[in-house]
C-alpha cells in the first residue's frame, strides 16, 4: 500500500541545487578550484578532472559567464598558459550548494536500514 | 601563482556520479522514494518533487528504463491509479550514488576555511 499523503509540496524538489554547479564536470572543476585557492593551470585542471580540451574549454565558460569562475591568461616562457581560479561569489554559492547537497544526503540516510519492500505492493495493482 | 602541479589524475573526475541518478529532478524522485518504502501515489509523488505530470512521467520512464523504479498501476473505486516504488538494485545504486556525493562534500569542506585569493593571481597574467 502506499504511504499516507505527504504533507509537504515541493519537500523533495531542491530548488537551490543550481543547475550549473550540479552538473556533474563542472562539480568536479569547482572542486578542484575550491581545494586550490591559488588557481590550477588549464593542464592540470584537465587531468584533475579527466576531461577533454573541448569538454574544459565548454564548461570553464559556462561557469565564467556565471561568475563563478576567471580565467587568466599568461606566458610561461614563449607558451601561452590558462589559469583558472574559483570567484568569491562562486566559492559563496558553491558552499550554498554543497548545504544543499547535505540536505540531500540527510534525507537519505536516514532510511539506510529500512528492508526493500518485496514482491507486488498489494492486491489491485498491475506492473505499468 | 598556481599551486604544484597536481599528482592524482582524475582526482575529481567523479565517476561514479550516475548521470541517471544525478539529475536534479530524479535526484529528488529518488530520495522521496527511498523515505517511502511502500510506494508513492503518481500525485504525491509529483507534490513532493514540485514537478509537472509530464516532467515527472519523462523522468519516471528514465528511471523505471534504468531498472531504478519500478510503476503498478491499479484502481481507487473507477479511478487510474500509478504507484511508483524504488526497486532493490535502485536503493543499492542510489546508495552507491549517495557515498561518491559523500565524498564530493568531504573533498570541497576542508577548505571552508581559507581566504578567496584577492586581486591578480601574479604579474604576468591577464584576464582572458
Amino acid at each position: 500500500m502506499p504511504a499516507k499523503p505527504p504533507s509537504e509540496t515541493g519537500r523533495y524538489a531542491y530548488e537551490g541545487l543550481d543547475r550549473v554547479i550540479h552538473e556533474k564536470a563542472r562539480l568536479g572543476i569547482l572542486t578542484s578550484l575550491l581545494t586550490h585557492a591559488a588557481g590550477l593551470l588549464f593542464s592540470d585542471l584537465k587531468s584533475l578532472c579527466a576531461l577533454t580540451d573541448g569538454n574544459l574549454s565548454r564548461h570553464l565558460q559556462i561557469l565564467q559567464e556565471a561568475g563563478l569562475v576567471e580565467v587568466w591568461k599568461g606566458f610561461k616562457g614563449k607558451r601561452p598558459q590558462t589559469l583558472c581560479r574559483i570567484t568569491a561569489a562562486g566559492r559563496a554559492r558553491f558552499r550554498e550548494y554543497l548545504n544543499i547537497l547535505e540536505h540531500v544526503i540527510a534525507d537519505a540516510l536516514p532510511e539506510e536500514g529500512e528492508a526493500p519492500s518485496p514482491g507486488r505492493p498489494a492486491a489491485g495493482w498491475s506492473p505499468a
